[in-house]
């Protein structure tokens, strides 16, 4: 069974079928929205430290990191971020750009194991990016597609996925260190796209052995009351392997679906977590007096 | 893929892969509440006419009914509480006893393709269950437990369904008329009851192509928050293949879970049952006026 270790000097977050599922945190990321964006390029860099912050007190297990800021020098201003980010919390990162000298330039400067994200089954980009990930001894998030563009036949994702595990391989780079984002796409478009993302899962499981991860929201784009179908898709992909998602912790009915499945899937052991989120206060407990009542806090909603 | 039909004089449900997670109304059930057994062996039915209307407007699509009163006249009663419901509501009922002459009473009775519930893998329940199940032409749930009791490896539990499956075929009746319920242990004593049900259900669909359900709440007996697991439970199970639950239709979160699910499973064509229940209403629309807002009913908990 794969076991993807990441790490930060001081904190080791391993990704694998017998470990909570890993909340990989995406709010560090400028891309669509246009106020980050102009923050980033004028060097101000407060949002980033506040987003920080907020995941991990939300429970975050890693923070995704993207500079994607259009006709910035975006190899420095990711390296800029990292170093922000590393100085703020223990957090691994997760280094996502689609410009390869910025992933080089964010490997450069981070101080850990980082995820990086990512590769594709396009030769250009397998022969780029897998270079880097093995120069640096990092993991690699391998999206399923390849020229050809995104196939709709899941028989093709997972071919492709098969293809960037096995080339990974020829770079020195072991199975358990890619991470296969099997592409889902939004179900409003596509009807088949969930059971499609939970066969390919079942299978990258079954028969290679290997982590996978998705964009957690874009299953439910359009759609009224996004969060329930979001933490639902969730949870329904851990039960058929998936072990991570790159989503956003600020939001409690995910997060709630992710902590529901750890349960369900036995990695909460004696639901400790579980419990310990969600128990009721005890009336007149160890905090009340002898009245009692107004010792009892509610603790449904605490951290 | 196994399609197990069931029906109402008026009404027909079918339980199968592609279709929306069946849900059995767990309500007309007096074990464990001593007020509605007393009201029962009184001869007063006035909360069967309540939940059984109360669940059909929740959205239930069949009804369990149990009428397993202790020193009562548990055959005539049974049959009583189907006639009633039956004037009452055109869902198909899933008739439950452990007593088989209750089963027989009730089976005489209904009119329409009812589920039995339940046989199991004893040699006694298999020998006096199924012939009845034949005689009427019924569906029926079956128990994977056998003289040993019930295995706490899920290997050992698919044999015991696949051998049921196997005997009724012996009694003419087709595995596409057995729903089997693997057992859900509940999670907070067993941390593998989960994964354990997942992998059966999974097992079950793919090899043998039957039908699945289960008594939906047991999974979170004795935990905090148990609406949220149950949901979860659902969703999850659904994916691996489970088809249907006997449960409780009152509880928003679990139906939201299985709304969610058949979404992401492709059983809500368009999704358009998902956009009707959580559409958010159109500011100053069709009911509004020129000043709008006083229109806009949020529709969020509509029926």
């Amino acid at each position: 069974m794969a076991r993807t270790i990441l790490a930060s000097p001081n904190k080791e977050v391993i990704m694998g079928f017998d470990q909570p599922f890993c909340i990989i945190g995406e709010r560090l990321n400028p891309t669509n929205r246009k106020s980050f964006m102009a923050e980033l390029r004028a060097g101000d860099f407060s949002r980033v430290e506040r987003d920080c912050i907020a995941q991990v007190e939300a429970g975050a297990h890693m923070l995704d990191v993207n500079a994607g800021v259009p006709l910035a020098d975006e190899p420095k201003l990711l390296a800029q971020c990292i170093e922000l980010v590393q100085s703020l919390c223990d957090l691994p990162i997760c280094i996502d750009s689609s410009i390869i000298d910025a992933l080089e330039a964010g490997l450069a400067v981070y101080k850990g194991r980082p995820l990086v994200n990512s590769v594709t089954g396009e030769d250009e980009s397998l022969e780029r990016v897998l270079p880097l990930v093995k120069k640096y001894d990092a993991a690699v998030v391998a999206i399923s597609n390849d020229e050809t563009g995104i196939s709709v036949d899941p028989e093709v994702r997972f071919a492709v996925a098969k293809k960037i595990v096995e080339r990974a391989q020829d770079h020195g780079i072991k199975p358990e260190d890619v991470v296969v984002d099997p592409l889902v796409m939004p179900i409003g478009a596509m009807g088949t796209a969930g059971r499609q993302a939970f066969e390919i899962v079942y299978k990258l499981r079954k028969e290679l052995g290997v982590n996978t991860t998705c964009g957690a929201s874009n299953v439910s784009f359009g759609l009224p009351n996004r969060h329930a179908l979001n933490a639902h898709f969730l949870a329904m992909a851990s039960a058929c392997g998936m072990t991570s998602a790159i989503m956003n912790p600020l939001h409690e009915e995910e997060m709630a679906g992710i902590k529901a499945a750890d349960v369900l899937n036995g990695n909460d052991p004696d639901c400790m977590r579980w419990i310990m989120k969600y128990r009721e206060p005890v009336e007149g407990g160890e905090d009340g007096g002898a009245g009692g009542r107004r010792g009892g806090r509610r603790r449904r909603s605490a951290a």
